[in-house]
């Protein structure tokens, strides 16, 4: 089911900061910064050779990762997004195997466009994924 | 600087339970697993099309891992590794912008027998970031 990794999203409290270190000290190519209101964060893509990471910062009362930060102010890694053929095959896969998605289990159209799920953390141990339908 | 995403470490506490949720839940390819007692760790490795997950459990009463699960009992995203070309070149830019490197800023033969080395995550807003010389 799993296929190639998205990205990695890393939360940042302060997005100026962390994309110049992205950028200046580590030596990686960044994108502008793109606020995405209606997914509650601005993001910066740090584009590696095989895949992405992306740096989130919160935007507006409603984020998503607001609680995160306040869990992790210094920021940390937030979710890895696998990408997945057919989405609603996937989910239904993962629930049939005992899996939850968070929500109510639809897909929603996610950051890229596209349509997307997230997995409950505690069924995999600690890491939040995030399915991709490409 | 930065290369590729070499792999994404994940500890967890229990490696049997979280091989099969990569391998039965998700539908991934997974590796046998492997102890590596000069690491304090056993890696299992989930095979993706463009990077890899690597799947830790602490080994040995010294594990480098053992904090975090002791912190993060259910398991969790531990650090990223990238590859990079010179792991030297990389240490001393690194320095000379002010980023620290752990331990003795010394490279180290890391778990896949190449010379790695860490940055301390309150330079990287919470990331463990490890490099490692191709």
């Amino acid at each position: 089911m799993l296929g190639k990794v998205n990205h990695i999203a890393i939360a940042v409290p302060d997005l100026v900061q962390a994309t110049a270190a992205y950028r200046d000290t580590l030596g990686a190519r960044v994108s502008q910064s793109q606020a995405l209101p209606e997914h509650g964060v601005t993001v910066v893509f740090v584009e590696l050779p095989n895949t992405k990471v992306e740096l989130l910062e919160p935007l507006g009362a409603d984020s998503p990762i607001a609680a995160f930060l306040a869990k992790n102010p210094d920021g940390g890694m937030h979710h890895i997004c696998y990408e997945v053929e057919d989405i609603l095959d996937a989910r239904d896969q993962l629930k049939a195997a005992g899996a939850r998605v968070l929500g109510n289990g639809e897909p929603k159209i996610g950051a890229h466009g596209k349509p997307v799920l997230f997995l409950h953390p505690k069924d995999f141990f600690g890491t939040l994924i995030e399915l991709e339908q490409l």
